[in-house]
């Protein structure tokens, strides 16, 4: 269940107003998404999506909306929100902040092909490159600073081993220093449920909600751990390969930034091992998250830990 | 033919980089056009169009750009500049100002239905309410000033009927003034083949070179007397109510307006007479341009001279 917020016709009519579609608007809801409410919203112009913010506040909002069209403008496949009379890409419908976006191509993938493998990581790595002009910043709330304190409260939870493990693992993160990885805007949770594929090429990466600043290279390294991980949490070479070859292919890694993949690598597991273990131990009241399995990362980490090889 | 610069692969190559396509480019010619030249430009992340500018300078592109650019983000059915490395959406190429846009789904059309021409009124409309927050500004060259003049240097050329109708026009035209007219962001060109319709729908308004600032209501003249007339140079009805009907839903004329219609009506006809008659006695050095026949403008103009019902 996606839709926890109802919209009134007339409260739709008179906000669809704004955006010059003429008479004929519906919406029809959509079941996917699980912290906002998504509708279709039909026009005589054609589709679009209308998405009620349910947990983001209007302040909160410009800088993921202003990111996801100056991405559009640069032909990043994504969403692009649409502008009201006013200009403004958010306003409130229904008590709620609201968005309207164009309508992207494609369907979110299982078992990505190398090609499609490839395809993303040129085109997250023509994002990194937009984003180079992008002058809206935003911290990683998910960071170096974030796991350490969060992994404290979590290792009386652990069994031995785990909790032993974490701890491994947070302090030799902590050891690390990146200052002269290249920097800039990342997706920051680009698994294969927030791009749509269509046939080999990206319809469109969407849910740009962890957008944030932060190494580029922690990004390709989320994007891999999700898009070449096998069923066991092993990392599929052949992958892992086609999405650094496709990154290279639009932005060449630096010397840093190829040194530095096996523990960023790590540094991408570790940040949903712990964000997952948080869920599963402390679920967020409601019904507004569903939990995933943190096993999964723990693999992916230990994985790491052991690789000698990492494709480069 | 409408390809002027040939460009050769390595300054595409060259050129291409700054919009992060990865290694795999190709142009295709495209037979279209009558002053630029325009390539489909083909990469693994789909099609686009080049366009490279012949006699448009890189300093007077920056208007029309970021105008499509504007509409684009007001989800404005048309082509949106893709803009570089730089955040630029002009560069040059090949010695000539160049261009790269998406590509607009559609074809153009011969015989509109009255839905395609309601949807064309709506989509007009659209735009015009979207030029409200554009910044930049543009004189309209061609507007009452230009034809006086021009119609004075084509006098001695025209029959004795046509040098009367014509000089009788620019003096009524001379004798309105349209100051309590709604005033913004004009097409100025907007015949059919100026729109790709996809089916019902406008895919996308295209050639925007023409476009500047001037009375919304002049605009709705000169996509009325292409939309809506026939062979013979009568307007049909049913296609020009649906045209304004279409473009009421968006943006309601105000009082103003429906009482100059008539007069509008007139001088989007007289406009193109006067150009056309320009091009036909004068026409231009070169293959840069072919010439129109002037005498379909001077039917329309006759038929608004004598009507009686202007559909609203």
């Amino acid at each position: 269940m996606s839709v926890y917020t109802v919209v009134e016709p007339d409260e739709l009519a008179h906000w669809a107003r704004k955006f010059s579609f003429g008479d004929q608007v519906r919406l029809t809801p959509i079941a996917a998404g699980i912290t906002n409410t998504n509708y279709f919203l039909d026009t005589r112009q054609g589709r679009y999506v209308l998405t009620l913010f349910e947990t983001l506040q209007l302040d909160e909002l410009p800088f993921y909306m202003e990111l996801m069209s100056h991405l559009a403008r640069h032909g990043v496949a994504c969403p692009a929100p649409v502008a009201d009379d006013s200009d403004r890409l958010v306003s409130m419908l229904a008590g709620k902040p609201a968005c309207l976006v164009t309508l992207v191509n494609g369907a979110d993938i299982v078992d990505p092909s190398p090609e499609q493998s490839f395809s993303l990581g040129a085109m997250l790595a023509k994002m990194h490159r937009a984003g180079e002009t992008f002058r809206l910043t935003m911290p990683n709330p998910r960071g170096p600073n974030w796991w350490s304190r969060t992994a404290a409260g979590l290792y009386p939870e652990l069994s031995g081993d785990d909790a032993a493990l974490l701890h491994d693992e947070v302090r030799f993160q902590d050891s690390k220093r990146f200052l002269l990885l290249p920097n800039g805007v990342i997706h920051g949770d680009l698994f294969k449920d927030n791009v749509l594929m269509d046939g080999e090429r990206i319809g469109g990466f969407i849910d740009f909600y962890y957008a944030c600043n932060d190494c580029l290279l922690y990004d390709v390294a989320i994007a891999l751990n999700d898009w070449a991980v096998q069923p066991d949490g092993q990392i599929d070479d052949a992958l892992a390969r086609a999405l650094l070859a496709g990154y290279q292919s639009v932005r060449p890694l630096t010397a840093v930034e190829v040194d530095s993949l096996p523990v960023m690598l790590r540094a991408g597991a570790l940040r949903f091992w712990v964000s997952r273990l948080l869920d599963w131990h402390h679920p967020p009241e409601g019904a507004l998250t569903y939990t995933k399995d943190p096993e999964i990362f723990k693999k992916i980490l230990l994985g790491h830990r052991a690789r000698k090889d990492f494709w480069l």
